[in-house]
């Protein structure tokens, strides 16, 4: 009989203990919104999204980069950066926009996770926009799995939690696997919150900021489960997330 | 109308901001088991319980106090230390051994816990052994509450979080609460693991390493709810736990 696959939740990036995630599968959400937003760019064509963690780097990068066949986007405190192109509503990142672009990105809280979860051997990046694309990578790999949440601002976020939720419900229908007890509370809060997910959103400490922000739109576009089919992927040399898999045989989203 | 309370849970004593906890209400909670233990110590007849981070912080401490009336008790990775009078189990603590005595104790995580709570204005310790004493505590004191879970060598802790969640629970029945995501997350563990209490500390990581190293009594013993009505709270100069209440109007634990 083959070992239950060990299944690791993790409510923030500093949780992570250094060296964890080696040999390993890491799944890097930000709901609220660079994951959603990194899902949408792909979507409308961007070629590939580069990490930045900091809002100098990211305009270091692209000034190097051929101008007109790079997008610099991002936020800080939820708001758009001065001399951006873009900040970080899925909404913006039209294919008229992305076509044929490498966008630059640096966000508050998704960034910091996707740098951080690069120690794994292979990372994706989930939003409930990819949800059952992300699913059906997670059982076709044999790798422990580890789940990265980004949080909001250094505090645990119900939204991100919620889609780690959904992930290990469909890992518990699908195969045996060994749950740490934050899986357990990741699962708990999909059990409560999974079938009001619009209204989940809204009420996180995240969902509040963007709805006094006046980004109500950005909340209602980031609870469209399955909008799109394809998983973003970390890529190296350089550090980069493209289109990893695309594809669904089915929607996973309990019914 | 009175402002909602305000109600903030951490799912780990480091995830609380510096300086976050000032002129607040701080509720520690260390399940398995130091705060289960704590409350056992002083229902024994134990005076105070002076807490230590350090193993060589709590021999010299207890050194320097009068032989026969400090009792040193402790562990760590869930063994008890060696010289020490005392491990970490609730059932040690005897009013044969406890009563007219200091206890000196250093813990793996809820001591750590119980020190970064010192910040706050008032600090309570709490278990499922004194549960419906603590809600009480909680309802007639109308500074924003801290609820603190101690965690498991740095990883969140489902039996913590399912207290916090019980606690939360108490509060949502009894007074208008602001709560935030980790407080969300906490009360939808109590919803799905409240009623099968014995059942979710054996399975949490605590739990597990507490029934590899043969303590299945002190899991069994942890989830007696309301086997007493007093409240341990921490005084100043020195810092250390005593008896801060006793006696419940009625228990609040849901049916």
């Amino acid at each position: 009989m083959p070992e239950d696959r060990e299944v690791h939740v993790y409510l923030l990036p500093e949780l992570v203990p250094s060296g964890r995630l080696v040999n390993g599968l890491a799944v890097v959400i930000d709901v609220l919104r660079a994951a959603t937003t990194i899902v949408h760019a792909l979507a409308a064509g961007c070629c590939a999204v580069r990490p930045c963690a900091e809002v100098t780097e990211a305009q270091e990068l692209a000034n190097q980069m051929r101008a007109g066949r790079v997008l610099l986007g991002g936020e800080r405190g939820g708001k758009p950066l001065p001399g951006f192109d873009l900040g970080n509503s899925p909404a913006e990142y039209t294919p008229k926009l992305c076509k044929g672009t490498t966008l630059v990105l640096t966000t508050s809280n998704g960034t910091r996770a996707l740098l951080r979860a690069a120690e794994a051997e292979r990372v994706l990046v989930a939003g409930f926009v990819n949800y059952s694309a992300v699913c059906e990578q997670l059982r076709h790999d044999a790798r422990p799995i580890h789940i990265i949440c980004s949080g909001t601002e250094g505090e645990v976020s119900l939204e991100d939690t919620l889609l780690a939720g959904a992930l290990i419900d469909y890992l518990c229908e699908t195969m045996e696997v060994k749950l740490d007890d934050s899986a357990r509370l990741a699962w708990d809060c999909f059990e409560n919150h999974g079938r009001v997910l619009d209204g989940a959103l809204e009420i996180s400490k995240g969902g509040a900021k963007l709805r006094s922000l006046g980004y109500d739109d950005d909340i209602r576009l980031a609870a469209q489960v399955d909008q799109f089919a394809l998983v973003p992927e970390l890529r190296r040399d350089p550090l980069r997330v493209e289109v990893g898999a695309v594809g669904i045989v089915k929607s996973h989203w309990p019914k």
